[in-house]
């Protein structure tokens, strides 16, 4: 039977689980009116943005899908279809993950209260397991569905590029949704502290700020929304990349086309093994549970990956998944990094010396903090660098093996692209299950939220608390999957571009003017979009501040805290909405703008330079604002929690810190976040224009 | 005649004037005990820091050459002779610049008091004078004495690589001098101002302050010793990238190997005219009168250069001029965008918006500031990036006219990347008269403090603070020329190495793992290199601070201002001195180990990645540090004076506006102009090493 029909029929299997684990977390009952009432405005301002932001997108998706049925070449309509396949697989992905977070975070509060810890745990990992199942079934389902209609795998190939406008679909959402939910959630933040928590001095999550309920959408919205459609497009991104590269040989036979697909397939079978072996893990440490679910299914997919590969007709042989098993290796260490460089706790017996740098440098004030963190982000990228380019060494080491200058004929460098694209399924191909841990943490925060501001007492919020620490934990290990794959995706996109352009060696060689161009508008396409999205936040979060400053002063008794005195929440729900709406659109723009003129302006060679030079910075500066965000986040809990000398809650060195963290803000969860998609956007976007340009441009 | 004898002749000419100016400014005599004790006092710091770092450096320097006497094949002993000239000749430059700018800001302002403002005008322009003309007239003499030796531009043409050597021994010197001055600087002005502005309250330049002498040692030895041997091995390298590019190629005769030379032959002549032209132009109004100099210098080379380019045995005729004027041209418009960018003042009726951004943002406190100063930082790479790619097009294009497919048959990119190293030349030729006005700055700087710290009176400040605020405006321009002329030679040297390392276009490839490997760590090595240097100046200025704070507590009367109570200066002179030694070693080890072992281990085509991906990413963060920097320090100022509403000084949003620039003085004087340096010092070195790598590599 076709792998890809397989492939089409599991994933539905997948998506009927993710509805009867909706079922599950919503039976759970609210017998609590203000958690209820609270529950229901997260979840309706979620829904509400959700909704306006894909009334919006359906404008644009519209629009690009009649431009590209012209501008690609014969058989137009497929590419388009293909794209509007994407961006709806996408959308539904996110309204499906986004309707369960949001249900999931009031009743893990109400669990904590009547079950203790196994049933908040369970409850909001069934919450993540939504998302993470629809991401990897929708994901899986689509682009079998397409691979099926174009006959991949077939012995008469057809041009598999059309696939890309599958990618191209999902990635546009997944731009807009992670800058639209970016500027949302950071907005919100922003400004919910600055007039709440400096101003004002009553604590976070207080239900006397107007802008807390925004706030806690805004995670939602940003975490969860975003993060899905994010790793949704690099899940399909790795899939199309290979897929393409394979097609676009002549050296590589019709099984490497499916290839992905079933490893895909494998991934996601896997997956649904480890979300499920939460039932059996749930009264262990809660810690070590979450973990385990991400071995079982990362164990698991190795496994069957490594001997199902056996039966399918490769010359590499098992190559592949030794590829895939690097790129798994590689995502894992990068987090490892990131805890490194960002986290209070040592990392396996390593000291870290970040945050109490971060921490020393806060007593002479918010320039020494800000000095310290933006250097520490730097400084951070390095290693991860050095990891990605292990991987990048290690796939196209052991898949060029033969194919240098064996029996086939010469060098055949497609075998070593291939590979880097099997390292990027590594870190996605359970993507199931690593989903779910990542949906997770944002529902145990927002529960905790939700405690907070219904007064739910301490023991909940201790259970709360707990539950969102580990998911911060699992959360650095998600990012270096989200970089690493984001990095990886992009570098087999690139060489999918290349292929599907029918470029050789020469016309892309450094020393080419015109490729030089190309890198050096690349390289600074990530710095405007960090910039404009920074931008965004700051315009939006001073909207905000001024909407809270004037409920405080115009709502008699509010500040006071007098007995039925409400704020005007929906406002400020407004006020993030609309800013997003209308920030988003800039950067949206700009990654598809980009690589059209360029590409037709200076030809198919100096594409390629943008496309590279936008990977170099894009990762560096997505690591860099992750990693320094990261890190002044956690200097300012360092101080809170006693670990820096001299420094505490309050004091000089603790406002400096709160400083850092603010700058922090729009960097780790905005700036940088919208890096990793806009170098995969940009590159999906050139391969599927690829085939209607020519080599010199018209310049 | 030839025409590197006539270069080493009118060089020793010109190194001869800039003795006799150096007279003319020591002549005027300093009746002020005060103001002579205060000259004296900055004079033998910066004269004293210079000389414990060439004894440090003359270590480093003697270990490398020996070094290279075995790394590089036969005739190693040029490439190291050529080397220890090129330390020998930027060393002398930076010294007798240094000399001359320390005498001649306390006379600049004695000059003030007596002969009124043309007075000061001349003195301090003349100070800066010798070191510009140190810098063209040692350049220009050491390259051409290297080329006479070869026998460059001789029928039968030697291996000009050796050539190399000499700008590889500029550019070690110059990164130390860039990176030690920076953290110099930084560490004695972040402190300082830390403690005393900040914490006691007292003015900037305040003889109480005991970090105010550090202070000023500091803006010469890195604006004037930092910027001379920045500029100076720019200046040899983009001569140095021509020769190499013309010889190693079949298609180029003798005349474009010497052709760099004639060029900066003629920019140097041009450049004494322009230095003259003071002598008439100091009566009129000052602004006008520094920039008419350096056009005046700029236009003689340009119609000198197109004529006498005709007698050269060129078949691309006058083209190459045209590659120098666009270079040129680009040099002034990336000028002309940073000043739009960090500037208060409109440019040509365009109206700045950065500032009065950054000042809005001040009000909601110094988070706002810093997310909205990094984020104009980001933006402002864009449009110079952009005219970059525009002088690589337009100097390419002209160049390649008749190469891509003409009668000597085929496509000869090499005369397109020759084409961007004449660009560079349009920058750099000029530098006799464009250095004069970069050194001009800090001495009028330092005229100003030492008129505020002897007590000049009113008057006397207001001339120097006029011939200061020009300064600055002119400096935006030098900055660009900085910045354009570093990445354009970085990428001739770029192609210089390609050429050297004999790699066809088809090892060049973006397709190539082991490129892209190259690329990525390049494109990292800028980020660790501005980790390294902020975090130096961190701790360096935490030292500074701690010093300062135990002074005015235990030396009685200091803070009071009691009569005949003076702070112990020379302390913190030695703590500047210190820090810079020591924490300058590590990012100038990266610079020249990183090209080394990669180049080795993976082979030459990764290292033409690795320049490639530093090249990218340095000009792009050095671009982003500099302009955020400049434009942290603006919005300070704007709201001093008046420019931004609702915002004065000593309030909330002034205090925000302070840590502001203070982030950003590491970013635009110690890390953003390291890595302008460090692009350049690592082509270099990949140049020296070249013809030592296999294709391969060890791995």
């Amino acid at each position: 039977m076709d792998i890809a029909l397989i492939a089409v029929i599991v994933s539905l299997v997948g998506l009927a689980i993710a509805a009867l684990l909706y079922k599950k977390v919503t039976s759970v009952e609210i017998d609590d009116p203000t958690v209820a009432d609270i529950t229901q405005q997260i979840q309706d301002g979620a829904m509400a943005f959700l909704k306006a932001e894909y009334k919006y997108l359906s404008i644009f998706v519209g629009v690009v899908a009649v431009l590209l049925y012209f501008v690609t070449e014969d058989d137009g309509h497929l590419t388009s279809l293909a794209f509007l396949g994407g961006a709806l697989a996408s959308v539904l992905a996110g309204m499906s993950g986004m309707r369960a977070a949001t249900a999931a975070n009031g009743r893990t509060a109400m669990a904590a209260q009547k079950d203790g810890q196994a049933g908040a745990l369970a409850i909001s990992y069934n919450g993540g397991a939504v998302m993470g199942l629809s991401v990897g079934g929708l994901g899986l389902l689509g682009i079998s569905l397409v691979a099926y209609f174009l006959g991949a795998g077939d012995a008469g190939q057809t041009n598999i590029t059309h696939a890309a406008g599958f990618g191209m679909g999902a990635s546009s959402i997944a731009l807009f949704a992670r800058v639209g939910g970016g500027i949302y959630t950071k907005a919100a933040d922003v400004g919910a502290d600055l007039v709440g928590k400096v101003e004002a001095g009553i604590p976070e999550d207080d239900p006397r700020n107007p802008g807390v309920i925004a706030d806690n959408v805004g995670d939602n919205v940003g975490d969860v929304a975003g993060m899905g459609a994010d790793i949704f497009e690099s899940f399909v991104g790795s899939i199309i990349a290979a897929m393409v590269i394979a097609d676009s040989s002549a050296n590589m036979n019709a099984d490497y086309v499916i290839l992905p697909i079933f490893l895909g397939l494998v991934g996601y079978m896997a997956s649904l093994v480890g979300v499920f072996s939460m039932e059996l893990l749930k009264n262990s440490e809660p810690g070590a549970a979450l973990r385990n679910t991400t071995f079982i299914g990362a164990g698991l997919f190795w496994v069957v990956g490594w001997f199902g590969i056996g039966f399918m007709d490769l010359d590499t042989g098992t190559e592949p998944m030794i590829a895939v098993i690097i790129g798994s290796i590689v995502g894992i260490l990068i987090g490892l990094v990131t805890e490194y460089y960002t986290g209070i706790e040592d990392v396996f017996g390593l000291k870290t010396k970040a945050i109490p740098h971060i921490g020393q440098m806060s007593k002479t004030g918010p320039a020494t903090n800000a000095i310290a963190g933006l250097s520490v982000g730097m400084m951070s990228t390095f290693i991860p660098i050095i990891l990605i380019c292990f991987g990048i060494f290690g796939a196209n080491h052991f898949m060029m093996d033969g194919h240098t200058s064996g029996s086939a004929g010469g060098y055949m460098p497609e075998f070593g692209l291939y590979g880097i694209a099997m390292a990027a399924m590594g870190m996605l191909a359970t993507v199931g299950v690593t989903m779910t841990v990542d949906a997770y943490g944002p529902v145990a925060d927002n529960a905790g939220g939700i405690a907070e501001m219904s007064g739910l007492g301490k023991d909940v919020r201790d259970i709360t608390d707990s539950l969102d620490s580990i998911g911060n934990t699992t959360a650095a290990i998600g990012k270096g999957f989200a970089i690493g794959s984001a990095a990886l995706t992009a570098l087999a996109l690139f060489a999918a571009y290349s292929a599907a352009a029918g470029l050789g060696l020469d016309q892309l060689a450094l020393s080419d003017p015109k490729v030089v161009i190309g890198l050096l508008i690349g390289g600074a396409l990530p710095f405007v979009v960090a910039a404009m999205t920074m931008t965004s936040v700051g315009k939006a979060a001073n909207e905000m501040v001024t909407e809270i400053r004037r409920q405080f002063k115009e709502i008699d008794g509010l500040l006071e805290g007098k007995e039925g005195v409400k704020p005007d929440s929906a406002k400020c729900v407004q006020i993030s909405t609309d800013a997003a709406l209308r920030e988003m659109v800039g950067p949206g723009v700009v990654a598809i703008i980009a690589p059209v003129i360029v590409g037709f302006a200076l030809g198919s060679p100096a594409l390629g330079g943008l496309l590279a030079g936008s990977l170099v910075t894009g990762v560096l500066m997505a690591l860099f604002m992750a990693n320094a965000g990261g890190a002044w986040d956690n200097a300012k809990k360092a101080i809170e929690q006693g670990h820096i000398e001299g420094a505490e809650k309050g004091d000089a060195a603790h406002d400096a810190a709160v400083i850092g963290d603010t700058i922090g803000d729009p960097f780790k969860d905005t700036s940088g976040p919208s890096l990793n998609i806009l170098i995969k956007l940009m590159s999906i976007v050139a391969v599927v224009i690829a085939p209607a340009l020519t080599i010199t441009g018209w310049l």
